[in-house]
């Protein structure tokens, strides 16, 4: 892999360098968790100007009156709520986020790469590049399978040359994030066998949304752990579709989601047969150092310390720790991260900073 | 005030002494978290012999497969919700617990009386002995005020000899509930000023009920406490009522209900300026123990220790405890109490054993 | 009691009945989560007395003073800790718990068998069978090695009979039940290879006792996940020796201990290579069938639901499904139970009633 | 930094202008919550240099170690603890934060500044004006008496322009800031009585600091509530002198703080007797704007809605509500802080910066 130094020069020669303006921005859909976080990051973004920010429920609400916690920014005071037509939104502003539900973004983003707008989604309309796996997951035909080809999943640390010069971003899930990072440089460097990945992770409740369901009342999950989703996630879908590229060759794993009382935070184990090279310790940390040591919002724990959600909530940063265990001969890799940042607002802003030829880290340090 | 004894005896003058069978019970609208609660409590009870319960939404289904927390019961194996009218319900059991939102709870009520079963219900709708009143905190005209005068507020320390001739029993709400225990037997006595009463009050989620609204996710509560409902909460309502009789005149208080994130649990803490004999700490002592020094579920704390949610929640206890201030000569008094129990099903399971002749901490303990 | 004796009597014939006077029992290190928990079990123990409760630190206060929650006991009023010899000890009581640190319960195992005492230990000292294996994984040479061949596995659905004749039991850890009682009937029946095991479990706090230790503040724990004692932790040795048995030949498994924000509750998701046999799903539903159809604390979950430790926390229960996955072939298996009663307090009550003759299920439900 | 001091100079005229260079600071006491919010604060802050951090416990050890949240910052990763004396400390740093235990404080900060540094002073030991009060409420002589009158009470909403002098500021405790800025409006302007004021406190549980203390486990504070220290606590002291002033004459409150299961917030809702003139809701709302409207800080809810933890945590914001009760005639007033920003380390920044002449919000948005 190549140094972050040669892969940023390569951004530098690929992407148009950004003048001095200000980005103009919107975000469809800002009423959820993964809304309110984007416009909390954004807000504060030297090199981008909020446009306007969209909501059904909210039309006509200013951002200070919905989010209390925002309503010192001058911008939250005087923007509200609208319920515009794509067509409209791209003349307001160059990048368009979609924080909308599964099936609702597809409909917005045709319209708007038409138009001319450059649109990075958070949702899983467009992290699929077959249609028919789309279809084997999510049990229905995608609505606009020839924008596939055209979309970047999202993952700067592995796909940051293609987001660069993308239009369509595709964003991946705080799972997937959880899991590709630690395992693509395993099974790049074919340290582990492809068929031997089970990813047990937790999620705080964020990670469900703002939904108005009994299953995520308080008192339904305080003082609660559930597994749920067993044993077919939709998430399976891109975490296969991402380690099968890394692979070389198709890889199915094991994935069992948990719920936890937490706001915040992903905590996945992963437990990996090495393969022959992959017994020398010394083998897989290097293979995470070739992959990460200049990664900003990738923390290598190495044999200090194991990861802990508190450590990366409210951040863009993952932590990751591996062990090897010598009386099974088994590889632990376990990854922390905040489920609404590096899984998925502050993620979407990191690639919007490489679209746009910003620092990677602006807005988000 | 007479001691525990000769209110027990007055009891057994007055209440008809059951003989050793079962009382066939029912539970209207068990699905809720008070629901619940009395379920649980009834499928353990000595005396009670569980009936039916009915709910709208899980009409059909097992209690076993809606709560599997009790599927070990060989009655919750068996018995399913049914959506069955009053009348019916008055054919299946001698009484009849209703778990009802206010407002519906009163169009069971009359039915069931006339179809001469006993009515133990917990909602705010039979609390309010004016129909006045009632309309001025609940904003519409009672829809049964004859009924007002019939029922009794279940307040068994209070109300001990009207709850064992009743037919019909307004369980009281957990705020009042834990203000009113601590403030009465001060304001028989004459020991504190009758509008000095400030009662801030803490309550866990499990208070606002089994409802799917965005404010009580756990997102919402979790890290988060807020007071609400100021400065006017309908619970005021039969707070004042209550206090009036004791006081011998009309009370009005401050009330400011918070919202804190705990499972069940309130704690409430008030504040009273003396009169001039009430300054004596021995007298307000004197005072608690002459109330409470033989009621099994009023835990008098006197100078150890202050009360605390996690020593009574899953019990029917209350913890009371009083500091007067030698700085600003003020009374302070603290209750802690489950809101679901002492505070909804098991005061409703008390008042059950006194109306019935049980043993009253039967099933409690 | 005579049902208690009957039902016994029917189930273990070789076992002593016992007659109908309650047995005396002593509760040694009294003062943390378990020992609060034995002691709050044995006060509602139909057929125990509690004779004695010992603590070094809360010597000559009443229960009632140490746990306000129990504070309504007449037993707890009036119950003094003690700092008592062994040997006293066995004067009071005829059955010891122990509720003490890992090294602290064999200086008292002993002398307590010597004087005719039975022993139930809640620590680890006793569950190893072999000293060198105890070594291995402890450190140090155990105190007591003779004793190691005397004492009996409390896991009653696994050991029933010989804990009925036990003079000193072993109570399983919380961790090791929540493996145990899943993969037992699996590897027995053949349907696991016995070396393809994984165990991910989530703790609660509780778990790491009532110890003041920085770790485990409320800040530190709450808005945390972590995982720890990576890759070795010492339940390890009693849950292969436990598993070496069920598949007649040494099993090695993988096990990550996470601890998570709730008080109470272990949630364990098991990973397993099915043999050839394994594949079918019938064999696995009728392996765990015919293990715990009729136990009462087994709750098998079958197709319906999944674990949830909110259904099992605050009783004796332990909640088990499984799913085999169509796409990967692997087995996973899902059980959740409370740490300080399935997995420690409450099952060394199921033991006690094992050994006394009382019903299995006395002061349990 | 051209426009901070613009700023600074326009609003207070009599403040030396500080030039460009960044400030040197010191943090001792770093490794409790305080001492690593401010080492955070400090880190991102566009004016401070951290150049030494004390700790006994970790000196040698880089903060990256310590706090893993920090590890991503250069200064982190190179910046060990040290175990210097004051005199070292001020050769290193202009000016020195204090975040140290209530009594140890006054030993650095008289040679502190001797040796010429400026001690911003997080602890209780210089914020009591007279050392008769002081010893009234911490029970011992005070041991600099002759530094309370140099030291400065860092409230910057009601002590700027002293602060922009001081040499020594004592910061406020969390509990004093939650009451004092509703408070302080209200008496300045005699809307209410003085002798009426009742402040009922809920706090999280890092207001206790990072103590291995029983009483602050995760399973001693998780679904609890408690009040504590009542009726006298000694932050009192600080309140009262600070309402004095405000009144111009002796002020007495009640005070009743309660611990909740949240990491962070401080809650308080206060209830007044409004005087003739403070019975008229537009005298209170104009009080309030009248001392707030310009400052960032404080965010006035007026009719909107009412204050929320999780709308203030995580940032030095505090959020003011009042409602007249028209029932009752009182007023309350609630206010919603993070205990360790605006009630600590926040607001130690704020008085950093005018301190320095930096723009007020230097480093806090």
């Amino acid at each position: 892999m190549q140094s972050f130094v040669a892969i940023a020069a390569r951004r530098n020669t690929h992407c148009a360098v950004k003048n001095t303006e200000k980005t103009k921005v919107a975000v469809v859909g800002a009423s959820g968790y993964t809304g309110e976080e984007l416009v909390r990051l954004l807000l504060r973004h030297p090199g981008a100007e909020l446009a306007a920010i969209t909501s059904r429920q909210f039309a006509g609400k200013t951002l200070a009156e919905i989010f209390p916690r925002l309503a010192h920014h001058a911008t939250a005071k005087a923007l509200r709520f609208t319920d515009v037509k794509p067509a409209q939104l791209a003349e307001l502003a160059d990048v368009i986020f979609l924080a909308l539900p599964h099936g609702v973004a597809v409909e917005f983003a045709g319209p708007l790469l038409e138009a001319g707008a450059k649109v990075i989604d958070l949702s899983a309309d467009f992290r699929i590049k077959k249609a028919e796996m789309y279809q084997e997951f999510y049990a229905h035909a995608h609505a606009a399978p020839d924008l596939l080809s055209k979309a970047v999943y999202g993952l700067p640390e592995i796909h940051r040359t293609e987001i660069c010069e993308a239009r369509l971003v595709a964003c991946p899930g705080c799972y997937p994030t959880s899991i590709l990072l630690p395992a693509i440089p395993l099974l790049r460097e074919r340290l582990v066998e492809s068929d031997s990945i089970i990813a047990n992770s937790l999620s705080g409740v964020s990670g469900a949304g703002r939904k108005a369901e009994l299953d995520y009342l308080f008192v339904e999950c305080n003082e609660s752990v559930r597994p749920y989703g067993v044993p077919r996630h939709r998430h399976l879908a891109e975490i296969e579709q991402e380690l099968s590229v890394a692979a070389g060759g198709a890889v199915m794993i094991q994935f069992t989601p948990h719920l936890i009382p937490v706001n915040r935070g992903i905590l996945t184990t992963l437990y990996f047969a090495p393969t022959v090279i992959g017994k020398d310790p010394k083998r897989i940390g290097a293979a995470f150092r070739a992959s990460y040591a200049k990664e900003t919002f990738v923390r290598l724990l190495e044999e200090k310390t194991l990861p802990d959600t508190k450590n990366v909530v409210g951040s863009n940063f993952i932590e990751i720790a591996w062990r090897l265990d010598p009386r099974t001969g088994r590889l632990i890799v376990m990854s922390a991260e905040d489920n609404l940042l590096k899984g998925a607002s502050g993620q979407a802003i990191q690639c919007f900073n490489i679209l746009c030829g910003f620092k990677e880290t602006a807005g988000l340090l």
